[in-house]
C-alpha cells in the first residue's frame, strides 16, 4: 500500500497566485498542487488536494481521509484562527498534520498571530511562500509512520 | 397535536463512539438517537435528528423547525464556542433550547469554558456522556410549553 | 453495603422555595431532599443530606464522608466561586462529585460564569432548576463505582 | 457598461421582518431588496442580491464578483465578529465595500461591538434601520469608481 | 410648530476642509452647514448649528435644547471617546440623537474604536465623509417624534 | 410596631479602636453600638447589633433578620471584597442595605476597591470614620420603608 | 474668622431635579445648595457654591479656593471619571475635600467606578442622594482643620 | 517570659499525611506539630498549634494571640488565596509572620500563585514539606523580637 | 520673518513655584516664561506663551498658531493623560512639537504613564525640572525648519 | 563571491542530541552544522555556525556579519523570547533570515508562544527537527538576494 | 563519591552585605558562602560556589555541573524573573534545584513577583535573609538523590 | 576632586551612524562621545564612556564606579526594556542617573513603551536625537551632588 498525504487548502487560497501577488507569491494553486503530487510521486507518495471555502466541507474531507492517508498537510487559511471544528476534526481522525501558511503571519495583524491548530500539529511553517507546501512534504515523507485502520 | 423536539449535533459529533472513546465513551450518534426516540415516544415526543460539520446548514434547520418545534437540544460541539450565528437563529426563531455537551467541557481547554449558547439557554449540562441527550429530554418533557405558532 | 451518595447544599440555599422564586422556583430544600431520598431509595441508594452556611462546616462534612460514600452531589452555592477550600476538600477525600446549580448561571453576573469546582467534577448541571438533583441521583446511580475504602 | 453593487446579506438576515421586530422592524429582506433595486435602477445602478447562512457560499459569491461589481454592500450578520474568511475574500477581490448593520450594535452584547470587517471598510453604518441600505447606495453611487477588470 | 435639529461638532471640526484633506474631505464647516440647511429646508426642518472646542460649551448648548429641539446630529471629535459629560447632557435632556464621524474611526488608532456615545445613539455613521451628515438629516427626518416639551 | 435595623459589622471590627488607631480611630465597636443605639433611639428606631468574623454566621444572622427588620447597616470588612454568599443573603432576604466603610477603602490595596456589595446595596460610604454609622443610621430614618412580613 | 466650605457641583448637575428623577431625586440644586447653606450656617461654616460644566472653570474656582477654604465638598459629576486635571487642582491646593455622588455610581456602567478623585479624597459617600451633601457637611463641621494660609 | 509561636493550619490540612501523600508526604499533622515542638522546646520555645477548616475560628485565634505570642506560623491552605480577613487579622495584631506550604504552590494551578499574604509576611516558604515547618521555627528562634504587650 | 515657538502649558502650571516645590521646584511660570524669552531672543526666536487650565482654549490657541509658528513646546499637565482634542489639533495644524514635564511621570501614578501626546511629539522630556523648557528651546532651535504658511 | 549563510544557534543548543531527546532528537549540534555545511557546500553556499550561551556574543557575532553574509538562519533558543538587543542587530545589520526551532514551541509554555524575532523574519519554522535547519538552507538558497556591503 | 551541590548567585548578589543593607543585611557573599560551606562539610556535601552578573556565564556554569553534582540551589537575583535560558538550562541538565531569595519578593515591585524558575524548582523560599541558603542547603542533604552519571 | 560623570550605551549603540541612519540620524557613537567629553570638559567634568552589547558587562562597569562616579548617563538600548540587572546595579550603587534615548520611544513597538529604568531616573528624555547627551550633561552639571564614597 503506497503512503498517502491529504492536502488542504482553506478559504481563499483558490485566489492564489492571483490575489495579493506581493503577498501570496504569483504560483496558482493548481501549479502549486501539481508540483507537490511530481515531487510526492518521486517519493512515492500519493498527494490528494483539496480546496474550499467552506469549514463544514474541510471538516467533512479529514473524516473522510481516516484510515485512508499518512498525514495531512493544511493550510487552513483564515479558518486558523476561528475554527475549533477543524482543530477536532483533525485530533479526531488522529492524523499526524503539518499547518503551513504562504505568508509570515507573524508580519500581519494580531489575530492572525493566534492558531487553533498549532498546538495539535506536528510542525507550524510560515512565509516559506509556496516551498512551505515543498518542505512540509519533504518532512513527511522523512516522518510518516504506517496509517492506523480506519474503524469506521 | 403532539410535542416535538429537534434535536441538533454540531461538527464531529457524527465520530461519536469511534473518537477518542475515552473521552466520549463508545456509544454513536445512531444508538444515541434511537434512544432519544425511544424514550421520547414514551413521553408523547416526536423527536427529529439532525447533525452536521456545516455551521450554515444548522442555521437553515433551525429556521426551518420555526413554529413546528418546541424545544430545541443542542450540542453544537466546537460551534459552541465560536458560532454566534447559531445564537441567533436559536433566538430569531424564539424556541427554547438545552445546551448539552458529553464531555465536561470545564476540564479542556480554556477556549472551551466560553458558550456563544449557555446565557441563552434554559439550560446547560457537560460531562454526563450520552446520558446528558437522556436528561434534557426528561427537562424538556417535564417544562416544554405549548409552540409558538410559525409566522412565516 | 448498600451505595451511598452525600448531598451538599451550600450557603443561602437554606432559603431554597421562598427566596427568589421567578429564579429558583417554589421546592423547599426540605421538599427536594425528600424526593431525592425516595428517588434514591428506588436505586438502592442511601441520601445523607447537609445544608450549612458555613464553608469551614461544609469542609469538615466533606472530610466526614471519606470511605463512606459513593459521590457527592454539591450545589455549593455563592462558595462556587470563591471556595478553593471546598474544591481541595473535594479532591482530597477523592470522591467523584456532580456539581449542580438550580439557576442558569450563564445567564447571571459574569462572577457567577467562574467555578472553583467544575474542573475537577464529573459533570456540571445548571438550570434545570430541582430536576437537576434528580438527574445527578440518576447519573450517580448509573456511574458509581464501589467506594474507596477510608484510611483514616 | 452599467455599474453594478453586490449586496449581500449574512446568517438569519433572511429572517428580516418576521424576527424580532422591535429590534429589526418590519420590512422583509424582499422587500428590502427590491426597494434597492427601484432605487438603484433610478441612478442607473444594477443590483445583485444574495442571503445565505453559509459563510463558505458568501465567500465564493464574493470571488465570483471579482471584475464584475463596483462595489459591495454587505450586513454579514453574525459572521460580521467571527469571519476571518469573509474579511479576506473582500480584500483578496479588491472591491470597495460598505459594513451596514440593521440595529445598533453598539447596544449589544460586548462581542457585537468587535468587527472583522470595519477596518478595511470604506463606511460603517450601523442602527438606521433599513434606511442604512439605501444610504449605503447612495453613497455608493456617489463615489464609486470604474471597476477593476477581472484577472481571472 | 416647525421640527428641529441641533448639528453639533465638537473640537477641532472647524478645521473641517482645511485640515488633512486625504481624510476628511475639502468641505468645509460652513459648507457643510449650509447644504445641511437647504437640505433639512426642503423638509421643513429647521437646523441650528454649534461647534465649539470646549467640552463644558457643548454641555451648555445640549442643555439649552432641551424641549426646543427633536433630535440631535453631533459629530463630537475627540470628544467622542473621552467626554462622559456630553454623554450625561444627551440622556439628560432626553433627545434622540446620531452619532457621525466623517472618516472611518475603525482604520484608526485604537483609543478611537471606543465611544462614550454610541450605546445611547440612536444610530451610528462613520467613513461616509460628509454625506454623513445628509444621510443622518434624511433619517432623522424619517424617525423624529414630536418633541418633549421642556419642564425647565 | 417600631422600626427596627440591623447592623452588621465584619471580621476584624471587634479590633476597632485597638488596631491600627491611624486608620481607625480610637472608638471602640462597644462605644460604637452604643452611640448608634442612642442615635437610633432618639428616631424611635432599635438596633440590633451583630459583629462576628465567621462569614457563614453573618448569613446566618441575616437570614434571621427576615421580615423583622426594616434596613441593614453592613461593614463587612474583608469579606466585602471576597463573599458572594453575604450578598447573596442580602438579596435572598429582601432587605435593603447601606455599605459602610470606616477608612477610605480607595485609599488601600487594589483589591479593597472591588466590592460584591455595592452594587446592591442603597448607599455606600467610606472614610468617615465611626460617623458613617451615624450618617447611615439618620440616611436610613429618611428613608426606610415598612418592612415586608417574613414568608418562613 | 469663620470656617468655609467650598461646594463644587460639576457637569449636568445644573439639571438636578428636573432630570432623569427616578435616579437624582426632584430637589433642584437651588434647592440642596440652599439647604446646605441653612445647615452649615446653624454650624457657623460660609458655604459657597459653585456649578460648571467646564473641567477648566472648576480648576480655576480651586485654585482661587487657596488659602480661603477649609474644605472642599465635590461632586465632579462626569469629570469624575476623566478629569485628572482637577485631582491634580485639589492636591495642588491642598484643601481636604470629600467626594459626593446623589446616586450609587456601583449600579451603573462599569466607566463610573473608576474615580481619579476618592484616593486623594477624605470620604466617598454614594447613593445618599442628596443627603450625601449634608452629612458631608456634618462630617466637614466634625473634622475641618484650620485653614492653611494661601502663599499665592 | 519563654517565647511563644502560635502555629496555623487552614482548610484540609487536618488530612496532612493521609491525602495525595505523592504531593504532600505521609507525616501527619500530629507528627508534625509533636515534632515541632520538640524542636521548639530545645531552643525554649513553647509552641501552640492551632488547626481549623474555618476561616473565622483562625481569625478568632489570632487575634487571641495578640499580646501572648512572638511570631506566628502560618500555612493558611486553600484560605492563602482567598482570604483577606486572614491577612487583616495578622496585620491588625501586628504579629510578624512566616507563609509556609508544604507543596510548592508554583507547579500548581494559577489561583494558587497568588498570596493574600505574602507581602505581609516575612518569609514566604514553599515546597521543603514538613521541613518547611522546621526551618521557620529556626528562622523565627533567630529573629524572633522581644513580643507587644496586648493592649487589650 | 523671524522664527517662533508658542509655548503651552495646562492645567495647574500656573500654580508652579507655589504648589508642591518637592516636586516642582520654586520657579514661579513668570519666571520660566521670562527665561525662555531671553534665552530665545538670544537665539533669535520669539516665544508666545499660553497657560491655560482650559482644554478648549488650549485646541483654540494652537488653531490660531496655525502658520505663525514654527514649533510648540507644550506641556499639558493632566491634560497629557486625557486629552484626544489637543493631540487633533496638534496634528490638525501641522507644526512639530515637543512635549515637556517638569516631574518624571514614570515615579508617578500609572495613569501618568500614557500620554495622548508622545507618540506625535518629535520629543520626549520629563524630571529635567523647569531645565525641561530649556533643552526644548535648544533643541528647537536647532532643528526647526521654516514654518508652513496657512492656508486658513 | 561564493554565496555565505551565518548559522546562529543560541542557549542551551550545545546541548543538542544530549538534553530531552524526546523533545530534541539524538543529533548533536555537531552533526546538524556538519550536515547543513555538506548541505550548502553542494548548493555553493558557505555556512558559518555559532554557537553561544551569551546574548551580547550573539549581538556582536550578528554585527560582525554586516556585509560579509547574505542570510541569517537563527534558533535564538530561549532568547526567542527575552532578547530586543537581537532582534535589534538583526535589523541594524539588515541581513535577512529565518527564524527555526527544532521543537512546535506552540505546544509548550505559554511564553514560548511570544518572540522578538518573527515579525522581522523572512519566515518562521517550527516543530520539524532538525530538518528545520536544511530547510532554512534550501529556502535561503533559492531566495538569497546579493548582500550589501558593509558601510563600516 | 561525596555528595556534592552548585551554589549560584545571579547579577548584583557579589554587592551583597553592602548594598542596601536595610533590605539585604550585612553578610556579605563571601561570608555567605563560607558559611555554608563550612555547613556542608560537617554534612559530608561539597559546595562549589559561582556568582556572575552575566546570564550566559551562569547557564555556561550549569552545564558544566552534568552528571558532577547533585543539587543546585540558585539565588539568580534579576534574571529570576527575566531569563528562561537559566530555566533551560537547569531543566537541560536535569539537576534538582531549590529557588532562593534573601528578600520577600512579595513585598517589592510586581514584576519581581513572576519567577521563571519556580514552577521547576523543588521549593522556593524567600525572605529568610541569608539564613535561607542554611535551609535549602538543610533541605538539600535531606533529600538529595544519587546523581545522575554525566551522558557528556 | 573634580566631578564625574559614566556615559553608558548598551547594545547595538556602537552601529549608531552607520545603521538607520533616518532613526538615529549620522553621527557615530565616537563622535558623540568626544563632542561629549569637550562638552563636559568646558563644564569641568571627566566623561568616562562605555558601551557593550553585554547586560553583564554593563552591570559590571556600573558596579566599578561605586564611589568614583557623581552621576550616570545611559541609553540602555534594547536592555531598556528587558534588564532587571541594570535597574537593580543602578539603585544598587545607588548613582543618580540619567535615561536617553536617540530614538522617541513613543513612536515605535508597544514593547519599547515599558522600561524597567525610568521609575528609577532622575530624569527621561527621548527623540532629541544625539542633542540628548548634551542635554543630559548640561542637566547633570546643573544637578550633580558630591558622590558619595565607595564603601567597597
Amino acid at each position: 500500500m503506497a503512503r498517502s498525504i491529504l492536502l488542504i487548502n482553506g478559504p481563499n487560497l483558490n485566489l492564489l497566485g492571483t490575489r495579493e501577488p506581493h503577498l501570496y507569491g504569483s504560483d496558482t494553486l493548481d501549479n502549486v498542487v501539481s508540483s507537490a503530487q511530481k515531487q510526492a510521486a518521486s517519493l512515492s507518495i500519493a498527494i490528494d488536494a483539496f480546496q474550499s471555502n467552506h469549514e463544514g466541507a474541510i471538516i467533512d474531507r479529514i473524516h473522510a481521509a481516516r484510515g485512508k492517508v499518512d498525514a495531512v498537510i493544511i493550510n487552513a487559511g483564515a479558518l486558523t484562527h476561528t475554527s475549533v471544528g477543524i482543530r477536532d476534526a483533525l485530533t479526531g481522525v488522529d492524523i499526524p498534520f503539518v499547518e503551513v501558511h504562504v505568508t509570515n503571519v507573524h508580519m500581519r495583524e494580531s489575530f492572525r498571530h493566534q492558531s487553533y491548530l498549532s498546538d495539535k500539529a506536528e510542525a507550524v511553517i510560515c512565509g516559506l511562500g509556496v516551498y512551505g507546501y515543498t518542505a512540509s512534504i519533504e518532512f513527511a515523507a522523512r516522518h510518516m509512520k504506517p496509517r492506523k485502520q480506519s474503524q469506521l
